[in-house]
């Protein structure tokens, strides 16, 4: 999406250590505009006969709330610990995470997927795959239908995207980085 | 705000000790066609002139999100941990999170809030004001103007929002929870 790619070299800042900063416009403040574009191109490349969108906590929400309002449809996110509030049965998976360097497990309260659910599972990177592995695993165990994923970054120099697809996933990246150096971004 | 109330009544779930589930369409699953008449509702409230929402992850994201598509702005979370892609000058508060039964430090990047915004707070719920305060105190750090706060489900029997009213902030409850028993919910 030349938008967002334009976005990124704009505004994305190389912080080293493969690490993206997209902070401005977003995962820590959200550009609205360009979310509801995103979601439109969402709509555009899966079509009609999703009926929920998955995310993970914290920074996959906002793509998943403007995918979800594009569609009318409700979105549900995976959350990253047990709290008080989360009751009744809950499927869970484990992930590790490039940000953090650390695995947690993730639950999803199950009486929100059933059985009846086309799912898109939607996130803002996709790198090494095991966020979007782990929302896999609650789809299949929830018995759902995955429709497929959807991320705004795949940073496709790292081998999750290339795992998924072989295994016969349906992966789509509103942007796709090939290569990425400090000083530069080059998109595929 | 009537339907909120009464899809609180429909399929809020009291777990005892005081929690209140409201996940399948508050704060874990999204109910995306309520979500954006509270919006709507936001904007009715405090009409114009509002440049960003702020929020604190994750549960106040959704809320945000969309009232920052009503208005057609930028919303800002600010996050629980310093994660690797947060840089430049941070702006940080101290919360106490009723939820998690611990204190803990919230982070904004100090570039994505300015002097000359004006913000509109946004969260998920309000009992004893812990949140809204430590995003208070991030929006003066920022020296921005704060125009009032806004919340989906207020506990009215806490004393967070009597308390912050009595200071002088504007604080909006989409329902207010006048009471709650094991048995029954009353609205104010």
């Amino acid at each position: 999406m030349k938008e967002l790619e334009e976005k990124i070299l704009k505004e994305g800042k190389l912080l080293g250590n493969d690490v993206l900063k997209v902070g401005s416009f977003l995962n820590q403040q959200v550009d609205t505009n360009l979310l509801l574009k995103m979601a439109k191109e969402v709509k555009r490349l899966f079509g009609d006969g999703i009926t929920k969108v998955l995310t993970i906590e914290a920074s996959g929400i906002s793509f998943a709330c403007a995918i979800a309002i594009e569609y009318g449809i409700p979105f549900v996110f995976a959350k990253k610990s047990k709290t008080v509030n989360l009751a009744g049965e809950l499927v869970s998976a484990s992930v590790y995470s490039f940000t953090h360097k650390t695995e947690y497990q993730i639950f999803v309260s199950k009486e929100y997927i059933s059985s009846t659910d086309k799912i898109l599972i939607a996130d803002d990177f996709l790198a090494n795959g095991n966020s979007l592995e782990g929302l896999i695993q609650i789809v299949e165990k929830c018995n759902a239908t995955l429709v497929g994923c959807v991320v705004q970054i795949e940073k496709e120099y790292q081998n999750g995207g290339k795992v998924l697809r072989e295994k016969g996933y349906r992966i789509e990246a509103l942007s796709s980085i090939k290569k990425m150096t400090e000083k530069e971004i080059e998109f595929n």
